[in-house]
């Protein structure tokens, strides 16, 4: 069990909070009623800073937005290939998705291919955040099982690359041969040292990394044949191109990374992590972004990321898919609009 | 509609949360993952402070934690009296209660006795948090009606209040003779100037407040006799004698302001805001506390609540009902305690 005693204290991600930047602010009447701070870096793939606000070495967890990362080695060891996965799969694989049936019944047919149910997960049940998927379970007097965890297609990912290793069925053991393969490609990507692991909500480990070792790790992968090669660039390739091609298999309908994808059609992979992180993968630019919310809250963080890509020139301000989170109104229980969310001037002015 | 524009700002909001303190720690392993920000204000009835994190003067707006506030004009203009009400309706006029069989039969058995029916109210309807009455919504085919949203007791008084003030339906109207009582005995208690104020979630205005003022009004409810006089002052000793006589109705089961008051057994009454606000009243000591989590999380606000009434003496730093926010497990989907929420330093030391 975790102590939680305030003297088991990890002092660089204290440290680095205490230079965030005020974000977003949220607005009631002529209120700025709630602040959200945090840290952003804008990195090239050799890990030189575009542009930073906070502490660009702040170590923290970077999430579900590293699944990319954690999905290399499912690609580079080719047991991708031998599987015959396609680019649904890899897109699943690097998702944190809504537990519809689209990514549902993709996820039990990729078990099924492989002679497994999802009781060979061990990510755990989640009910899902589709809508249809709970009154469906409800319908049937159903529990939801494992297939709806939104990591399900990352678990599916780590079964698939296990079955290559040869490996045990505790493929979520910090020490079993996948997450060892997982964690040695995180750090060969951020290009920092091993600061250790977070258990995450699907009970793999979560690998530790500064702010800017991960973005620098999304620039590795928006630039492969630059900064990486061999079996290593060709995996970067195909997991972006996947996430690309399948924004709805990445989250799901009415999800930010979603909805920012289908507006960015193909110039860049975005990817949102539990307690306000998220990560972007940019090709055209050569670019990587990574982020953190200090509150861990993910409205701030999905508009953080929706302000960055316009102000890279990416998307527009006005883009409904921008404004949904930029703009956000806060609706009351009889409709009327009463505030909502804006970005902060740092993330908007030069 | 607000103008969620950067320009539309309240300066003295932002600027208050620039010197806040970190308040609460969120732990995963060994990592401080999130932290979560705050000012929080200990004072006496004449609005001496005896303790305080972060800026005293900040312009805040107080959400439901000031509902007992907004309680005073029904009962110390007689209209309580005249309609009856006693201490369960006093303590519902008080609440930000779950929606559960025992807020809403006693909310509409109140609107009954006055001819009156949920139509009558201005709150909008809410889903229940409540699980049973969600489970009973559902069964019935039903969806909420006005006496499941979190206010509907305050709704309740509002009426009440209003057949007394013979104003017109619509009292929920800032110019509204219920409003203008309301506004009265707000700035009375906090000693504060005019702020504005912004439409809270219920549709009623809501009024800003520097977070010393709201924390000297809660002084000035926990002292009634030394700090207030005649209809006020009784006014104000029934609807605090209200709230711990009946923590149940005032939030409901799983609730920190239930639980709190319930370990507090009569030494002090406690109110939850929306967007990390929390406010005491606490008799004994004859002082108030007000605190603002600013990125508005109820995770901290009620860890910092519950970690300021054992830094105060009145509760045990062990009690389940202190542990329940000051130490809560973050359990993952396969039942593994991966870390938890713990308050800072600050708040502990001394």
């Amino acid at each position: 069990m975790t102590d939680l005693s305030p003297a088991a204290t990890f002092d660089a991600t204290l440290d680095g909070a205490r230079t965030s930047e005020i974000f977003v602010e949220v607005v009631r009447g002529h209120f700025p009623e709630s602040v959200h701070r945090g840290a952003a870096v804008i990195c090239t793939p050799d890990g030189q800073i575009v542009e930073s606000w906070g502490d660009a070495d702040r170590v923290m967890l970077p999430r579900s937005s590293c699944k990319m990362l954690q999905a290399l080695p499912l690609v580079e060891s080719g047991a991708a290939d031998a599987a015959g996965l396609g680019t649904q799969q890899l897109a699943l694989a690097c998702a944190s998705h809504n537990g519809a049936e689209i990514h549902t019944s993709r996820v039990n047919a990729w078990l099924a291919g492989m002679g497994m149910t999802d009781s060979d997960l061990r990510c755990g049940p989640q009910v899902p955040d589709d809508k249809d998927a709970r009154i469906g379970l409800r319908a049937c007097g159903c529990g939801p099982d494992q297939t709806h965890n939104n990591c399900s297609g990352k678990h599916a990912g780590f079964l698939t690359l296990n079955r290559h290793l040869g490996g045990g069925p505790e493929y979520v053991d910090p020490a079993h041969p996948v997450q060892q393969a997982v964690k040695a490609a995180f750090y060969e990507m951020t290009g920092d040292q091993d600061y250790g692991y977070g258990i995450d909500g699907c009970s793999a480990p979560n690998f530790g990394a500064t702010l800017k070792g991960l973005a620098t790790a999304m620039a590795k992968m928006a630039r492969p044949d630059q900064a990486l090669s061999g079996a290593r660039a060709d995996a970067a390739r195909r997991l972006v191109a996947a996430m690309m091609a399948h924004p709805d298999l990445v989250a799901g309908e009415g999800r930010a990374c979603t909805g920012l994808m289908r507006a960015l059609g193909g110039t860049g992979a975005v990817k949102t992590g539990a307690e306000g992180v998220f990560t972007a993968i940019l090709p055209g630019l050569g670019l990587g972004i990574a982020l953190k919310i200090d509150d861990g809250a993910t409205r701030a963080s999905n508009c953080v990321m929706a302000a960055l890509l316009v102000r890279l020139g990416l998307l527009a301000a006005d883009d409904p898919a921008v404004t949904a989170w930029t703009a956000t109104p806060d609706i009351n229980r009889r409709g009327l609009v009463t505030g909502g969310i804006r970005p902060s001037e740092t993330l908007i002015s030069r």
